[in-house]
């Protein structure tokens, strides 16, 4: 009777303890901040390249290709890729008028396993004038890697 | 022997079954979107009456009160729930600039158990002429409630 006992009480130790390390390793996705990060700085660098050769198709690659991709501004929200892609196609003929893009100052939090936010300075120095501002990215891991889901980008006042 | 395999065996699927309970129980959040979307609108539609009733402190109780909490428009970025109480108490220091504000269009997308992503567009009907724009609000469920930790608000253009 003892000796069923203990074993009734090791395999309740291990078959718990399986369990608990299912729960762990289910949640070790959002532990990898670095390569959630890491995946996410290559995204946006990909895109400033892109932009700054005159390539917005690749450029849009960075946006979750959906028609529930959103774009917050001073345009309202556009939705959907094709919405946004027609929006910087409109507002950007052909790479002259597209400047020299640059981002800096990114702030990366995670929000859960598969999303982040994304904050950062966004400049274009441009034949018409600089412009600069800020912009709120929200990433998802896709699939496909790490999209932007939804972007606010705004200008900033100049002179404060 | 074949009755303490039994128990052998029943064990180790209580156990194991507890154990995915237990996973199932920290999981179950995410998937109640319906309750976090409440309480979401409930904390917009606070600070939209607490608003326009001139109590900016009030209105503030929505952002996560830390020095995290994040502020993006066309002043760049303002930091803190210091920083962002003291801009708004400088733009708008009586009932009487503050006007009228409604909020509409929400658009709340779960991020993970604990965060949101929320979209919607404001309107403040205001003694200098009205005012509008968009925002992107990323909610987290806290201790306290969902609060807001980051926040992107941006003026429309009148005429596209």
């Amino acid at each position: 009777m003892r000796a069923r006992f203990a074993v009734l009480v090791v395999a309740l130790f291990v078959a718990l303890g399986w369990g608990i390390r299912l729960t762990h390793a289910r949640q070790a996705a959002p532990g990898k901040p670095n390569d959630a990060s890491e995946a996410i700085k290559a995204v946006l660098s990909t895109q400033q390249a892109a932009w700054n050769r005159g390539d917005i198709p690749t450029f849009l690659e960075g946006y979750w290709n959906s028609p529930d991709l959103t774009f917050s501004g001073s345009n309202g929200i556009v939705r959907g890729y094709g919405g946004v892609l027609e929006r910087y196609q409109k507002a950007y003929p052909d790479k002259d008028s597209m400047g020299e893009l640059e981002f800096s100052g990114l702030e990366i939090r995670m929000l859960g396993p598969d999303s982040a936010l994304v904050l950062g300075h966004w400049h274009l120095i441009h034949k018409n004038g600089d412009a600069g501002g800020v912009f709120t990215l929200i990433f998802r891991r896709l699939p496909a890697g790490w999209r932007i889901i939804h972007d606010h980008t705004s200008a900033q006042k100049l002179t404060p």
